[in-house]
């Protein structure tokens, strides 16, 4: 398979000493319909897949991308809510040696046309839910303002997908059999610091070992289910899909969130295992009413953001098993989580390194620095970005960018997440990428944005704004509708403060961490 | 690190294009200390040893194995029974990256000067129990016939190791913090077809993969504790400290296996898997006179050469879940495994390989073949032994020599082990290592050495005789004495039998499979 795009750091030559060349293993889903064809893969509302009814249906959807043109090597963009033919489709993708590109169904037109231009996407797989914004995102160009509109083929998911295939075997097509873990898996975007997201590419090889550390922590018990209720295109949904291949546990696939549907299945679906972000632990609970966990759910692993320790403690308290974790998509989802055993003694800390992973704090002993971490589980650079790459790195270490602490244990305590990154319900905005749209608007002359602590979604965008003219209620408001026409909407700004300057250090630059200093009784709040 | 001997391949240089640079880890026993210090990693007689503890002796270990003169990359050779400290000199030669070469405690006095010779030990280090013998080896040379003596310094095991050293931190030694997979781990010697044991190089990477492949397999559950009754200089009992050290279980250590003490142990110290050959199991079984084994007994491997399915099926009567593996030194223990839930299903398969592994038979669907494999746990070769070494290759496929077929669902059932190989409880005898010993005797001209079916030890070598003069019983019972003092006991032959000449193929090579067939009324039995 190849790597296109030869601006970028291939996955082949990554940074440092610590990863060469290649490992190869039989391929993951195939190797599964082997070893235990019969276990559970998938559980998607009353339906049941085995990993060899998966393995046969991943076989016709990888024919029928390959009757659609798609190649070895080519990269395919994938637009689309948590479905069984969405995981199909990324089956396919791994059997094809094709590298998929997950898009945030969240994103504007305009931001998908840009991913799909800037990931090299040979062509976008949709869902019938998506193929509207799609068709937009396709057109984009014609609006002037917008991107070049990619000149990419529009497969839609349900027509290559399907479940239940024709028992027969599959149309022949060129079938991968063995993975070298050095091959690059796939490119998930991640909001940019410059105003532009950033893909990371992700190997094989760091979701492999990313399974396998999490698999120590964890252990693996024969009847696991792990609930899938996070997005699929976050690495956080992604990593699910394929620890249960390389484990052999059952996912359980949610559409979308629902507190009471997942509840109701942990209660009655024998949910072992579970991946949330806070605001959906905290409707969770609220959900709940008090009523306790069952024992057989073994770990809820909370990430995407910090997590406030009474919302845990209130989780322990009805016998749910939280686990605190940290991780991105560049770490190809956890790089340190809690071990099940020290949940109440360490309420608050994000736990140890994955046994493969290695973490370090750039400051004294107990003191505050930036998280740098290093192991096989760590993607090898952005997309084409080969300066953000290398801004990204000290030597064979990953600069984070978030702050911590260790304690004296070793525990990992995240203080602060990459200075300037907002979390908002789990979801990352960078506030450059939101000044840069602002900037955009002909009435602004300078923008900046900063998050707000928020009870339900733990953060959201605010933004100040210094206007060409005389500012007012209604062009607060315009800037606001401005902003959710041009970007997923959890990034546009909930509030605009019209400000006479922006707060800037002596080098002129902007100093975010003072824009809230800025805040008087008029909010502006649209 | 270096590997000696430039005559062999290294482990960095291996065959095929499946393994080619290095993977690099943290050093896994100090990961253990610092993720779970507080888990218990070994348990001795009424004694047990957290991963800290262990951390701390195996700190102190190394220290006095510097101060001794074990230099990184030096070749140790190790002589012992099962003890914490034989565990603790694994581990400081692990964390001073020095290559351990584990010998087999039943080895003659030549036997081990000569594997000392062949590995290009710097050293022995040898156990109280075994001082005399290791003594007798390092002299061996004055006995006129025998090898040049090794002149390698000889340091009691007891000298250097302590399960309970001062508390205070161990002198200082180049302690190794990271290691990389494709170093050598050790060389453990296995019989040899041609005559002389081959020393088989294994990497850490062969353990990692291993130790994953079988975690994969069985699952892990928190309070996991492995019963170790085989020896550690075996790779089936190293492996197992191995796993520990990266799956955190905790191993129940005996000094030798005694049925018993394993069945009180399942009983009593919360044994949830251990590993066996056929000949413990049958011991363990007697003893047990029909008690059940209870619940909390996850998986008995056992491997180590065939299981009658009558001995399997006693075993599952009494609860016992019993799991038949396949595997050698090369594969660094099992390469595939029964999975725990077909125990019943395919009772007397093999099972499948390790999740890493790809295992093949030469031969047409569902008829017998010789078994092939590889994958990351297969050994890059034999310590200079560069021909045998190439020999035991097709391409990038490890040649097992045994033969098997798979069944419609992919499952392994082993009908032969290499061809001429005898496994006399759980040992392998090369019948050509044993015919060289008799043919070095002044009355025989030639000899053949076959196995024969034996209830207790599953099979024992005979030996058939072409004598220079007339035969006589004396004389059989001095050639049985004599390969007794040459050689392991249990490599010796328990009959002799002469003939007027022996069975050979058109070419005059020896006819092994033929050498039954010469048994008469008179047997020779000394």
């Amino acid at each position: 398979m190849t790597v296109r795009g030869a601006a970028g750091p291939s996955p082949r030559a990554p940074y440092g000493g610590s990863r060469a060349a290649s490992q190869t293993l039989p391929e993951w889903l195939g190797r599964r319909a082997y070893l235990t064809p019969e276990a559970v893969a998938l559980i998607f509302g009353d339906e049941r897949w085995s990993f060899r009814e998966l393995d046969h249906a991943v076989d016709h959807t990888a024919a029928r991308l390959w009757q659609e043109g798609i190649q070895p090597g080519d990269h395919v963009a994938l637009l689309g809510q948590n479905s069984v033919e969405y995981i199909l489709a990324l089956g396919a993708l791994m059997r094809l040696g094709a590298v998929a590109v997950p898009l945030n169904t969240r994103l504007s037109p305009e931001e998908i046309a840009w991913q799909i231009n800037d990931s090299d996407a040979a062509a976008l797989v949709v869902d019938d839910e998506h193929l509207a914004l799609a068709g937009k995102a396709l057109e984009s160009s014609t609006s002037g303002a917008g991107p070049i509109a990619p000149k990419v083929p529009l497969i839609p998911l349900e027509a290559v997908a399907s479940p239940r295939p024709p028992g027969e075997a599959a149309p022949s097509y060129p079938r991968r059999s063995r993975i070298e873990l050095d091959s690059l898996h796939g490119i998930i975007y991640t909001s940019g610091t410059t105003g532009r997201p950033k893909g990371a590419m992700l190997t094989y090889g760091n979701h492999w070992w990313n399974a396998i550390g999490s698999g120590l922590n964890l252990g693996g018990h024969r009847d696991d289910v792990w609930l899938a209720a996070v997005p699929l295109f976050h690495v956080s949904g992604l990593s699910i899909v394929m620890r249960s291949l390389i484990h052999g546990f059952a996912v359980l696939l949610h559409q979308r969130f629902d507190p009471a549907l997942a509840n109701r299945a942990i209660d009655q679906q024998g949910v072992t295992l579970a991946s949330v972000v806070s605001v959906m632990l905290s409707r969770m609970l609220q959900e709940r009413g008090g009523r306790k966990y069952p024992p057989h759910l073994r770990a809820v692993l909370v990430g995407g953001g910090p997590v406030p320790e009474a919302l845990l403690r209130r989780a322990l308290d009805l016998g749910m098993p939280v686990l605190q974790t940290y991780g991105m998509t560049e770490t190809a989802s956890q790089a340190a989580t809690l071990p099940p055993h020290d949940a109440l003694r360490k309420l608050g800390s994000a736990g140890k390194p994955l046994f493969p992973v290695e973490l370090k704090v750039d400051a004294p002993p107990g003191e505050v620095g930036e998280i740098l971490v290093r192991g096989p589980g760590v993607s090898p650079g952005y997309y084409r970005r080969p300066e953000e790459s290398k801004a990204s790195r000290r030597e064979e270490w990953f600069r984070t960018g978030d702050l911590g602490w260790l304690d004296a244990e070793g525990y990992l305590y995240v203080v602060d997440r990459r200075s300037d990154l907002i979390i908002s319900g789990g979801e990352n905005v960078y506030p450059a990428e939101v000044e840069r749209v602002l900037e955009s608007h002909p009435a602004v002359l300078e923008a900046g944005v900063a998050g707000k602590a928020d009870e339900q979604w733990g953060q959201v965008p605010i933004a100040f704004v210094v206007p060409k003219s005389s500012p007012s209620h209604e062009l607060a408001a315009e800037l606001i509708a401005y902003c959710r026409s041009k970007m997923a909407r959890y990034k546009a700004p909930v509030e605009v403060h019209f400000v006479p300057a922006l707060p800037r250090n002596a080098a002129g630059k902007l100093a975010r961490h003072r824009l809230r200093e800025l805040l008087t009784g008029d909010d502006g709040r649209a």
